[in-house]
């Protein structure tokens, strides 16, 4: 997994020390990467234990979490078959939420498929769009109250970055993947077709 | 084979576990690449044996091979010399497929070259679109229907990626670069001229 | 810091043999990198001592330093704190510097919390842009007399690059691919919005 | 230099087997690269002597060249402090000799220094375009006319690509990569101000 977060930050997906990733192991135990590692250099070490609250626990305590670990934990608390959560600055879907309103809808590409049960091109795919914020406890709200608008493992925060999520490191790669790719092509195509 | 599959994957033309590859032994049987395998950790060892049905056989009956193995052995069937056939999801013909009607026609390029047979960049190269479709039997009659309109060892289906092929795979990255490399200019280009 | 020379350039960020650094090591000596080193191929060995006013010093008399020396040392003089001093030349600043007239400004991004002492993206993020010049002396009495318009750690010359400055390499990393992450950004939008 | 070759192909400047390269020895002799040679696996024994109309001499007589050796030879012959000369596919130079007519202009860019004896931002540069043509006779009688248009160590043939070279290695990416930067800086100020 610390692979996966060198490979992002070369693919210029965490610029500066930015973004944040967390697992939880088979106790049921959530691991979030400390605060403030530059991405480049991130080691299996710099992952931390934090409590549902999202406060570093046991021998971590005292240490900095990334300071949006509670989206993580609510993220765990809303669907539980969740293992891996990883987030991403990548540009297209930051300047598609700085275009759109509330929601991504992506039409008829092939690469919708790789969001888990999409079996087609022919189905739209919608993920939704949330205000940025720097209140946890108020997003975690939202997220709460809104959960039902996410269907596709995945939301946009605007003008912030993308999450993904998934039942292992492999899924939640697939859908981080396919959300970037389809906000890429979407973008490309409305600077073109508004002309 | 399986470097230049994880090179393409890290160029992004495979995003999440997308596309798929195959090519012909020396006694005739098609070797297709199973399903869902992430592109960056591809090995030789993920090729399979199928059948002109596109079923898996041998000691690999049972294995899933790609959803898209029928358009594999079409394309030998139809293209008795090919040996190798190559897949690519790279956003640029993705875009000019939802550009365009059908066909992309490249005009005064070099690279034109790049397709055998092609021997100066002042004779139109021409590459049909097909329409995206998950029924691949359907897709299969498609293709032997409409074989005149491919002339350039590749083709694109629409909003999903390209397919390019050759004697070998040297031939075959050939055509599917030279294809990429012309989509891309001609995106860039419309993007500018239909200012 | 060698490393990150390196890798700065294989990013496009110092084509040719462009683009200096500089950094201050314990005893307060000023080390910038030499002049015309093709970036690629930097070595910790190609830094040399500089006095106050530009000129190489000690075992490196003679030997002649980036053309812009003098714009690190009266960066070092401004700001006190600073250790490591960066310049880029990659596009996106050098873009927006070609489009803005005195100022980029940042607005509603979280990574704009990249610059140190930001904590939030309500705020806004103003980075000053200067005319360009080849004029060294004159331009370090420019960066003097409006030292108070520098704000982020950072300023951009008009179509020629960025400068980011930090407490060590960690901080002026942070600082200059925040910049350039947000030039992309604006850069992308501006040209989608003034559609 | 074959080095070079492979990271130029790494960055998509050789798509498919495309592109050139030669350097003249200590002798005088000239070194082109052999045809068709994939560039990401270009070595240092791909180099074939020629003589002074482009015909493969000595032990590699009967191995093919590039078909654009004459081009190489006429420019050693003109040119006659150069010793290595690169040549690229790379997108930019290409997109902008489909948009301009003879020439392009280049102004007030910093990086313009990377080309000799440029020493500031405030001189405009200019490169010529010439039409692509299959005939290298032809060309070189087109080159040696013009001769007087190509001030800056290198020149663009329509939707083809960049010559570049130098009385090194060293000099020869520099110039190379000065215009691929300044070209990429123009397509993307003209795709915006043209708004």
């Amino acid at each position: 997994m610390a692979e996966t977060i060198r490979h992002y930050n070369s693919k210029g997906w965490s610029p500066a020390t930015s973004t944040n990733y967390s697992f939880r192991d088979q106790d049921g135990v959530i691991w979030v990467s400390r605060s403030g590692v530059d991405k480049s250099l991130f080691e299996a070490e710099d992952f931390i234990t934090v409590n549902n609250e999202g406060l570093s626990i046991g021998q971590y305590e005292g240490i900095k979490p990334s300071a949006e670990t509670l989206i993580h934990c609510v993220l765990y608390e809303l669907f539980p078959d969740t293992k891996v959560i990883l987030h991403s600055h990548s540009v297209y879907p930051v300047l598609m939420s700085a275009l759109m309103d509330h929601e991504l809808i992506f039409k008829g590409y092939e690469v919708q498929k790789g969001f888990a049960g999409e079996i087609t091109h022919e189905k739209d795919v919608c993920v939704p769009i949330f205000d940025n914020t720097q209140d946890m406890t108020e997003f975690k709200e939202t997220l709460k109250f809104q959960v039902s608008r996410i269907c596709h493992h995945s939301f946009v925060m605007r003008k912030h970055g993308a999450y993904a999520w998934g039942k292992d490191l492999f899924e939640a790669k697939r859908h981080l993947e396919t959300l970037d790719y389809l906000c890429q092509c979407e973008w490309m195509l409305k600077n073109h077709s508004d002309l």
